[in-house]
This record gives C-alpha cells, sequence and structure tokens, in this order.
C-alpha cells in the first residue's frame, strides 16, 4: 500500500474518543472490507449477547452466576434497586474506612497511623491491584503496599522480613472470594504467625475481603476483624478490578478509586455502540480475530511505551488468556480457543525480544500503547530541541513501522496521560473486547475449568504426600521408591511419590534418601 | 504411554548434576528414539560449532568479534595469557571496589556511605542485573538498587522523586557498551541534572561500565568519575551477566560474584559434554527443536515456582528471542526463526493463564523450575503435617500432570535452592542451550541487525520532527499537515508528521493543533 493510501486508511479507521482523549489505531492491521464485511454477522450477535449479558442474563452456566462487573460503575445499571443502592453504600463504605485508616481514626494498637500494606491474594485478587499500584500509586503514598501473591515459603519470608520493623503499623488485606484457596490461605496463616511472633493481636490489623459468610468471612467476623468488605459471585476474579478487590487497596494508598470507576463507565458507554467502527472494543476484537483467524494463530504482544504501565501485560494475560482459552465451543465442540498474551514495555523490549519481532517467527501481532504525556513537569532538552520523551516517541513509530514494513501487524491505543480515568478506561476496554471476542468464536469467557483441575490435581499430590509418610512411619527398615508405591496403594504414582520425597528430604522433614540420588531406583528411603 | 512406562522413560532421560545438585526432566517431551538419532548429526556439528566458538572463532561475522562468555567464568580458557590475566584482575578490581563502597572508604563528599545505587542502562545492560538482585539480593542489602532501564521521562521521574532524599548517598552506575545507546544516555543526562540540582558533583557519584575509548569511558575519565570497569567487545549483551555489567551491581549488593562464576564454569563444563544424553544444554536444545519442529512453532512458557525467580522469563525472553529470532540462516536463507518466551511464576500464573495452557491453543511447551528448598529455616505447618512448600511442590506436580494428560509438552528444572552459584548454573545452562539450539537451525546466535533497524527508524522520526519545527518556524499562518509536510520535503510521512505534532501538543512544546484531534485531515498547526 503507498504511503498516500496508507495515510487515507489511517485516517478512515481512527477511532479517537473525546472524552477521555483515547485514540485507537487499527490501521496496521491488514484486513479489508471483505473481511469486516464477512464478520457482520457474528459481530451482531456479540452486540446482543452483549445485552443480554449486561441485563443480567446467566452467562456463567457452569456456576450459575450473572456477570455483572459492569454495574460497578454504573449500578443505575445493576437488576435490581437493592443491587444498584448496596454497589453504591459499598462504595462509599470502602471510601469512609480508607479516610480513617489515612488520618489515624482507625489505627494500630501500638502507633499512631498505619504505614504499610500487606495484600494477601492470587490471580484475579493480586494482578488488578498490582498493575493499578504501578500504574497509579503517588511517589509517597499514604500506605506503601507489599504483596504476597503466591504459596512460597521464600517468598513470604522476604515480605515478612522486609516489614519486621514496622509489622506493628501494617494493615493485612486477605482477598480470596471463598476462603478456601489455599494459596491465600496458607499466606494468611504464615502473616498470622508472623504477628504473633511479635505478640500483636492479628485481628486489630486484618481486613477480609471475602463473599459474604464464606469461610474466610465467618472468621473474619469472629475474630473481630478491623473491615470485612463483600465480594459479589457476579464478579469473576479477573474482572474484579474495580470491585472491592481493586477499589480497597487502591483507595488506601491514596488512588481516585471515583475516577477509576468514571473512566471504566465512560468506556463501557462507548463499547456499548453496535457498530464495529464506532466501537473501539469491536476494534480490538476484529483485529485480534483477523490475526489469528477466529483460532488464536498469533501471539498479541503488549508493549506500552510507559514504565508505569509495566504490569498491564501481566494483566491482559490473565484477562485475555482465562477467558478465551478454552478447550469447549458453548456447542460443546473441541476448539482450543485462546489467544497467548505477552509482553513488557517500550522501548526497554527494543533491547530484548524486538529483534525477533522484526525479523524472526512471525506467530504475533503487537499492541503499542502510547502515553501522550511524557511526564507531569517540562522535560529538560537533551539535544537542542529534543527531548528523552521525543526518544521515545520516536521509538514507538521507529518499531510500529518497522513492524509494517516486515508484514507484522500492529494495533496502537493512545491516551492522554496514566491516570485513574485513563486506567480505568484501559482495563473495561479490554474486558468488553473479550467479552466481544468470545462471542464471535462462540465460546464461554467466564468460567475457568481448567483451573480447578489444577487444583484437584494439587490435592491429589497432598493426599499421596500423606500415604507415603505413613507407609514409612509403619515400616522399619529403610524402602525402595517400588516398595514405597505398592504399600500405598499408589503403583502408578510411583514419580509422584519419588518427586514428593525428594521435596521433603530437601527440606530436612525427617525424610532420608540413601543411594545415588540421579538414580531413583537405587534409593532406599526411610524416616531419619 | 501408561504409567510403568513412563516412570521407565522419566529415570532413562533424567539428568543430575552431582555437585550443583541440579536435575533435568525432559521426559515430558514425547520424543521418540528415531527423532533423537535423526538429530545426530546436527549435534555433531553444533558441539563442533561449541568447540570453534570457545577457542575464539569470529562468531559474530558481522561485529568481527569473538563469543568469549566462557572464559569469564574460567579464563584459562581465554585465547591469550593478557586476556586471561585481564579478566582475573578486572573480577580483583570490582571486588575491591565494591569493599571499598561498602566500608565507606569511598564515600560521597557529604554522607559517610554510599546506601543507595541508581543502575542506568537497557537490554542486556538491566535484564541481568534486574533479575540477580531480584534473585540473590539481601533483604537487607549495603546498597539498594533502582533501575532506570527506558527513556521515559515519567519512569526518570519517579526513581528520582523516590530518591530525592537520599541522592547525595546516592551511586551511578552508567551501563553502556558504546555509551552511545539513547536510553541510557538519556537517562545519565537527566540524572546528572537531578544531582547538579542539588549542588551534588556528579562526578563524585557515578561509575562507568563501558568499553575502553568509547564515548562514556572519555567522559567519565575527562570528568574523573569514582571509577571506569571495561566492557569487552567479546561478550553480548545478552550474555554479559558475568561480565563487569552484571558483577559490578550484584557484588555492591553483597552477592557472592565469585560463587555465580563457579555455578557458570561448573555448568560450562557439564555442557561442553559431546553426548545429547549426558549434557543438560544439550538435552534443551533438543527439546526445544522437538516442540517447535526446529522452526519455533511453539512458545516456551518459563514457569519457576519460586518468587525470587520472578525475572528469569524476562531475562530469557532476551537471550532466547535475540539471539535465535532472525530472518536469515547462516546460508542466507530466508528462515524467519525464533522462539517466543513468556512466564511469571508458579503457582501464581496458575490462577492467570494456565487456564489457557491446560484447555486452549495447544501452541506452547512449558518449562517448570523447582526449587527443592522451599525456605532457610523449618515451616510452620499449614494443615497437619503440610507446609506452605508441600503446597507449592503439589500445584507444580499437579500442573505438570494435568499439562501432560492434555498432550501438552514440558521440561522440568531442578536446583536445589536459588543461590548464587545455581543461578550462575542456570543462566549458563540457557546461554550454551541457546548456542547449541542455534547450531542445529543453523543460525548466528550472536547478532542482532533488526534492533539497529529500529535505532535508525527512531533517529529518522527525530529528523523529520526537526524538520517539521523548523518549517512552523518560518510560516507564519497556521498550516494543515498535508501543508506541512509539503514543506518539509515529507510528502510521504505525513502520519508520521501527525503523531509528532500530536506528541508535541501533549506536552505544551509551543505546537497548537486546531479543529478536530479525532479527524487528523481538519487539523490546523501553529507554533503557539
Amino acid at each position: 500500500m503507498d504511503a498516500k493510501a496508507l495515510w487515507q486508511r489511517y485516517q478512515n479507521w481512527l477511532y479517537f474518543h473525546e472524552g477521555l482523549g483515547l485514540y485507537l489505531d487499527v490501521s496496521r492491521m491488514r484486513f479489508d472490507d471483505t473481511f469486516v464485511d464477512s464478520l457482520q454477522p457474528k459481530f451482531d450477535q456479540a452486540f446482543a449477547d452483549m445485552v443480554a449479558l449486561e441485563k443480567g442474563a446467566i452467562a456463567n452456566p457452569d456456576e450459575n452466576r450473572m456477570v455483572g462487573h459492569y454495574w460497578l460503575r454504573n449500578p443505575d445499571l445493576a437488576p435490581t434497586p437493592e443491587l444498584t443502592q448496596e454497589i453504591a453504600q459499598t462504595l462509599e463504605q470502602i471510601e469512609a474506612f480508607a479516610e480513617k485508616i489515612q488520618t489515624g481514626a482507625i489505627h494500630p494498637p501500638r502507633a499512631n497511623r498505619f504505614t504499610d500494606i500487606i495484600s494477601i491474594g492470587i490471580g484475579g485478587s493480586a494482578l488488578g491491584p498490582q498493575f493499578v499500584a504501578e500504574a497509579l500509586s503517588p511517589d509517597f503514598p499514604p500506605l506503601k503496599i507489599h504483596f504476597i501473591d503466591n504459596t512460597d515459603p521464600a517468598g513470604i519470608d522476604r515480605i515478612l522480613t522486609q516489614l519486621r520493623n514496622s509489622l506493628a503499623s501494617t494493615l493485612v488485606l486477605v482477598i480470596s472470594k471463598s476462603g478456601g484457596t489455599p494459596e491465600p490461605r496458607n499466606g494468611m496463616i504464615e502473616v498470622k504467625k508472623a504477628y504473633a511472633g511479635q505478640n500483636l493481636e492479628f485481628s486489630q490489623y486484618a481486613v477480609a475481603i471475602t463473599s459474604v459468610d464464606s469461610n474466610l468471612d465467618k472468621i473474619a467476623k469472629a475474630e473481630g476483624w478491623l473491615a470485612r468488605f463483600p465480594m459479589y459471585d457476579w464478579v469473576g476474579g479477573r474482572t474484579s478490578e474495580m470491585s472491592t478487590v481493586g477499589l480497597v487497596p487502591a483507595a488506601l494508598q491514596g488512588i481516585d478509586i471515583r475516577a477509576i470507576l468514571e473512566g471504566a463507565k465512560e468506556m463501557d458507554d462507548a463499547t456499548r455502540v453496535a457498530d464495529i467502527k464506532n466501537n473501539p472494543a469491536a476494534l480490538l476484537a476484529l483485529s485480534w480475530y483477523y490475526a489469528g483467524n477466529g483460532k488464536g494463530e498469533k501471539d498479541m504482544v503488549v508493549l506500552p511505551y510507559k514504565d508505569s504501565l509495566l504490569l498491564f501485560s501481566r494483566y491482559l494475560q490473565q484477562l485475555v488468556m482465562e477467558s478465551l482459552g478454552k478447550e469447549k465451543d458453548l456447542d460443546g465442540n473441541t476448539v482450543y480457543q485462546g489467544i497467548a498474551v505477552y509482553g513488557n514495555k517500550g522501548s526497554t523490549d527494543q533491547h530484548a525480544y524486538v529483534q525477533q519481532l522484526r525479523e524472526g517467527v512471525p506467530n504475533f501481532f503487537a499492541t503499542l500503547i502510547e502515553v501522550l504525556e511524557d511526564r507531569q513537569s517540562p522535560s529538560p532538552e537533551i539535544d537542542p530541541g529534543v527531548t528523552s520523551g521525543d526518544y521515545l516517541s520516536g521509538f514507538l513509530q521507529g518499531t510500529r513501522q518497522a513492524l509494517y514494513e516486515n508484514h507484522r501487524d500492529s494495533i496502537t491505543v493512545t491516551i492522554p496521560q496514566v491516570n485513574p480515568r485513563t486506567v480505568g478506561a484501559l482495563i473495561a476496554l479490554y474486558e468488553r473486547a473479550v467479552g466481544l471476542y468470545a462471542s464471535l468464536v462462540n465460546i464461554n469467557a467466564y468460567h475457568q475449568p481448567g483451573v480447578e483441575a489444577g487444583k484437584k490435581a494439587a490435592a491429589a499430590i497432598l493426599d499421596l504426600q500423606k500415604s507415603v509418610i505413613e507407609v514409612l512411619q509403619t515400616e522399619k527398615s529403610p524402602l525402595t521408591l517400588a516398595e514405597i508405591a505398592e504399600k500405598a496403594g499408589a503403583t502408578e504414582k510411583i514419580e509422584a511419590i519419588y518427586i514428593i520425597l525428594r521435596h521433603l528430604y530437601a527440606n530436612q522433614r525427617g525424610v532420608v534418601l540413601h543411594g545415588n540420588l540421579g538414580q531413583p531406583s537405587s534409593l532406599k528411603v526411610s524416616l531419619g
């Protein structure tokens, strides 16, 4: 395409949202009008699905629940007046609580005010809060946030060690819908022990964010924790940033949560338009479908040219891959859907893997995120008339152009600055794009059957560990792996038993391995 | 494959390095013996290439240089006695410098000792130091490190604002091979201004890590910086962690750099074995080739089950993708090679995108990294007989098993703990695997022509910006974009001009846009 035609194509497809100052450019996705026309019937269905969803259809039949994260930013849309009221009240409670914490009206027993937060949560209960903290937390926030987002003992130790001198002024958020997910439960138990170790009454530092009447909620109620905030069954983990999950930590850090909600609301309004060309989420879904042939054949590489958006790609990994990565479509056909997402930030990544993007396997399309405002104050000149931000802008343009010249497609999203409103808008934009794309490829974006499978597999391993320990406890002489497996009634699981024992041995858990560690069949095992 | 046969396969292929306590399991890559035999001739060549490389062959013909990162951990292998001596001396200089900084023998003019480090570098001059800091830095390091790894003005501001009260005790490392790469140069200039703004003499805080006689080296020499450490032309950016680039920041943080080197040396020795089955790097290269059909058809998903290894996948993104992502093979054929790499950590990612890995697009193979030691001290029990670490271990096994059952391949690397020796070994393992794989697919792993292309494209944008400003300066009345493009002699670049002007306008750089921002053709531009 010559420069003139390309410029025309750019203008024809340029989307601009005046209120948000947000642009979306899909001109470098090389679809043509015939392709767009061919998808129109699918989009008609997708727009209809969206309307039904927002009205409260049971969009997640597995869990028999509605999908209502849209209502969080526009409570008037909620299907009942009670729900509308509840959403508004919860928001007020969050703000009131954050204010009391920040002013010291609520303070820890041995300090005038809270200085730090440990946020315990995983997946949807971590990625949103982490992304938003990195993007929006002030340089000197009223409370500094730290995350425990795993069940790694060394990781937990690192946070607790770094905070050991300020534990007495550290607030703990435990974020878990059911309260039964092992990672946050384990984190909570270990953190509780750390407080007990300093003779601090955990309940005076703890806040629960969980479903009403979950196990966690019951514990928090019984122990008299500082506060409890509700998680709703109509908000899925990966779309929970604008529920209590995301808003409580954000408000505590001094981030304007009403502006986040406002930006999301504006974007929700914009992405309700049943017209592909005038709906930025539809333009994204169209582009994704084009890139990967509706089958996820291309990875989505996300490159924000702004340090504070570093975690956006990781946030999108969950939102996109957990929503779209499905074995079955809605009719029960095996489809192996999904879109792989990765990326960090530009121009940094240009010095890492952009070499491959330019020249190597053409198995991706890029999403470049441009932020117009370089910084809050004027920039010094690096060269005459040129600033650091001009370089950053030049690198973005250079990469976009070089990708295009090498027949690699790209999308560019432009926002005026990184602020609560634009971050809310970005989240809402991608939430909707995922929903529309799911309709286009006829899958359920709102369940995650594979995650459940993983939890079960892990539970089976822990059961096996118990059986193995029991076998070793009843035997006096050392046993081979095969003997242990047989006595545990698990001859098919000998490899898993070996891996369990190797782990226990390495942690001085009373298990001793004799023999050549590199030759499992040579090993004899005993309790030492 | 039934459980018994699978257990046999596991044992047959299990690699164990006794000295390092490192295991590699490739049994879940479903290649058969015929496949392995078919690759033997390619491996014979790859092993021969490796020998030539280590002896000092010109492995990077583009830049006419040797590839000698192996010599850094075993200086006796260097091709000349002078080089051997220089490597050893540099190491001693690093240690001596770090000790003087830590003890305060070298201290800043207005403080007893340095407390913080700003490390300015990008790509290979950032990713290794960032990965190693995250993995190995003590909880309370003698100096705390902060990175400027981009030319994002807001990102630079964030670091400088957070350090504004401790700038007088902050050491600055400027890491840039040529000294001409814009990102670190811009970072250095802005940081220098910040020091000047506090009336601090920058040279008394600054250390240069650069090629001898580079522009940066000359500046550092002329201004009398605290120290200068050499970068060698025979060490590429993505394999520079064990050169001054990685060792200086590591030593300053109190990390045992000799142990890193020792671990890498042991791994280098182990990966010189010209026998696929007894060479862990060859086993990786074999597995990668199998997974992606020698064409990168599958992405490499890297999942360390350990928080401190979070950045390993990002480190590998550069090492693998920049090395392997090439358009041409060594014979000049167009091949579009590469392997896409992404990942964060387990079990966290199980609550993010592992849903897609289990059930969605089967376009990847996984690498699980297991760390046997849970933590340095004994673990409390979460449930009777069960620790947080048991859960983590169970999640790893559960994921590995669930992937296998769904016909998704995986590799498992097991290390006894995260320490300088094992981190050195991991880096060396993947460096060698990349080198061997490059031989298998007949490409040059040691150049990066696409990165240069990106720099040129960006420079052209900055030149265009200057032309546009000149046009606006000579005109009195507002111009359309088309008029500006014509007067700048760049009618083909009207879109780039629009993007440049939009950026300048957003940053109050004297440019004013009149008209509808969403319709570029409606705009008139003037200097305000």
